[in-house]
């Protein structure tokens, strides 16, 4: 038996695209930990009856459980939690302890601010009372910032509004991340959603990834895999390709083992080159761990910062990060790295002997032990039919072994072209560095 | 009269949050832009029953057009069209013209590509044969890649599936967004679209940003409009703080133009030190008009090459930026920039007299006329009591002109700091360039 949940994200600026929304990928995350398998996720703006309808959808789609986020603030648009009262058929009714909860705080808010004008105390908590209104019989979930979630039970045939059809468990969440992720911790803990759970089946997920290989390639060998590895169909594998790497997610109920240790076995062998990780580590997590010990200098011009900024994402990258230049003009390919001008004369700046000088100069003038080295077409001018757009040059050096060079022409837009070459340089820098006798 | 319509993005790993939705967020600013009303976006994965359920409940909730993207592949799991067809009662029939199509594009591709192993192209034009299969009486969209796109009329109690209650318009769109996007400039065309979106009404939509002022001052300026304004209800207003900007967008229709315009006489008296774009410009697009016929040079610590990075994001900018330097290291600073040993000993690496350098340094070893530094602790470590974790001095400076250097704490993750810095950055040289002669 497997348990189904549904997500409702409400908010205008969601629904309109203006704010990304982060909390339906984030609680798919978390249910799928859970062995909770989602079914939907629906994202309205701030109208009730939207908000009721997608309610009303998603049990009459039979799920266990619904998330919502956002929709709790203290304004009038602000109608989840008296939406979704009303979808469970219950009243609203004021939590006196909540209400001191959430005037203390922001007492103190208020307190902790400049006055921007006379804040009349009496008018804030007035429109924050509100937010203690809850559920009949709901469990509160304490607020992190000023508004206070709920968990409502389900119940068989008590509301109206799906036609005596019951409703499922329902955990209103606020819309900030920060708070709504705390809570979610919180939620899960409540009797209500530990029931409604309990039906689901465990998983095991793992995933592997691989850079360069096509996703045809990988398509033929999940068919050779149909046919060679006995209860295949036990394994829900999903692939997705973004910029160049290939990541395969797979599912299977905890018994089914063996027959995952097959097809990793049969990706080993076809695919063996490719395949960079097993244990779903990033390229960015291999390349910091074998840059320990070590320190790296960046000389970039197409890409313009974004390997620097990449490899510096992580706390703690300046134990091995130098720094880099950012080489976008000519003069600055000389001044600062020490580019031959006649090596740019000859082969232009887009060619594999300047990314080789761009990578020693970095080398040398930051008196570092690695560099990378990056110069191309981004487009969407500069091409020509010998360099077309999406022509670029790349070296990665190391200042004690062997350099390796490469020209890759990058399909897409300007920003797909810098955002690719970006990947490529990680994963150049990971072979140069897991095998530092190799030569290019 | 309005016109509703609905989303439905289809792709487990867009359900799952591995990959992230681009189309929603894209077609609800087309819509938007068409004064078509977006009520619910809906997200599910590959499988029929789910896409099936979704297009039920926007066809209940009388949408009069609903836009699907994703499963359009040759694969299996890809069963949009299929199930569009059996939601809106019409049989899939073979398009002849569209599959030699298709075989047309396939080999061209095979033709490209390296073999990589016996392609059999029978069997992949037998794969690809179910992409030509569409609904009876649907138009179709001619491929982007190779999946091509329909646009299926609606119908009045066609359809078994919505219980005879007839059903909206759709459209059926490819996942990938660069396939996605020029397809529905295509589908808006078609008459079946045009009939569906015949009844919008038109509205005006307007987009101010504000830089550095907290929502509570801006919801008590709108409160104070409220009073102020004659039918003010007449404008839509969403809001929304993103990285320290704030975006005002207001959606009104036409003949309420003139409200329009007292509240930006309002937000002009009461804010007009953060307005900073009316007409809905970025700050990105600012800076590069203001850096026309200058060239800049960057130097970056904590946001190590993500100001170069993005001030390169945009085509032509090879014309302004000569470069940059990612000086993460103490010793890059003082090699690379030219800042004095004794300045970093005195006030330490993140202080405003280092960041002064720092620019200077940038000026001088790029020949550029503009500069901007930046210096900062983005954390989790390396923050003390004086200069704690958030920390970020800036200075940007004109050749010829002032300098402007500020320290701000910056509230958030590593990540957190990194980028609202790199937007402090761009207000920052907007407001040096725009008024050269104040000093800061």
């Amino acid at each position: 038996m497997s348990v189904r949940a549904g997500i409702v994200v409400t908010g205008t600026e969601v629904l309109t695209g203006r704010v990304q929304d982060r909390n339906g990928p984030w609680l798919a995350d978390r249910l799928l930990e859970l062995g909770v398998e989602l079914a939907h996720i629906t994202i309205c703006g701030d109208r009730p009856a939207d908000i009721e309808a997608q309610l009303r959808f998603l049990a009459g789609e039979g799920v266990d459980l619904i998330v919502t986020s956002g929709g709790l603030g203290p304004t009038a648009d602000d109608m989840t939690v008296a939406t979704v009262a009303r979808f469970c058929g219950r009243d609203l009714v004021l939590d006196a302890a909540l209400e001191d909860t959430i005037a203390d705080i922001l007492k103190k808010m208020i307190g902790r601010s400049k006055p921007i004008g006379a804040v009349d105390f009496e008018a804030v908590m007035a429109a924050n009372r509100k937010q203690a209104m809850v559920p009949a019989g709901a469990e509160i979930l304490g607020p992190v910032g000023t508004a206070p979630g709920v968990v409502v039970p389900g119940s068989a045939g008590r509301s109206e509004a799906t036609g005596g059809l019951g409703t499922p468990a329902v955990v209103v969440l606020p819309g900030p991340p920060r708070e709504l992720q705390p809570m979610w911790d919180k939620a899960v803990k409540t009797a209500t959603v530990q029931e409604a759970i309990a039906g689901r089946t465990e998983y095991a997920q793992d995933t592997i990834r691989m850079f360069g290989l096509p996703e045809s390639g990988l398509a033929d060998t999940l068919r050779h895999g149909e046919d060679r590895i006995a209860d295949f169909d036990r394994l829900e594998i999903t692939t997705c390709l973004r910029r160049g790497e290939l990541e395969i997610v797979t599912r299977y109920e905890p018994d089914a083992a063996p027959v995952y240790a097959e097809l990793v076995e049969l990706l080993r062998e076809r695919h063996g080159e490719q395949l960079f990780s097993e244990d779903g580590s990033l390229v960015d997590d291999q390349v910091a761990g074998l840059l320990a010990g070590r320190t790296i200098a960046t000389a970039e011009s197409c890409t313009a910062g974004m390997v620097a900024a990449r490899l510096t994402d992580r706390p703690g990258s300046s134990d091995y990060v130098a720094g880099g230049v950012v080489s976008y003009s000519n003069d600055a390919k000389m001044k600062l790295l020490g580019v031959d001008p006649q090596l740019l004369a000859a082969h232009g700046a887009v060619s594999e002997p300047v990314a080789e000088a761009m990578a020693a100069g970095a080398l040398q003038r930051f008196g570092a032990d690695t560099a990378v080295a990056i110069t191309g077409i981004a487009g969407p001018g500069g091409g020509s039919a010998e360099k077309p757009v999406g022509t670029v040059c790349f070296s990665v050096q190391l200042a004690d072994g062997p350099t390796l060079t490469r020209t890759l022409l990058m399909p897409g837009s300007r920003s797909d072209v810098r955002e690719r070459s970006t990947t490529v340089a990680m994963h150049l820098l990971r072979r140069i560095l897991s095998s530092p006798g190799d030569r290019g």
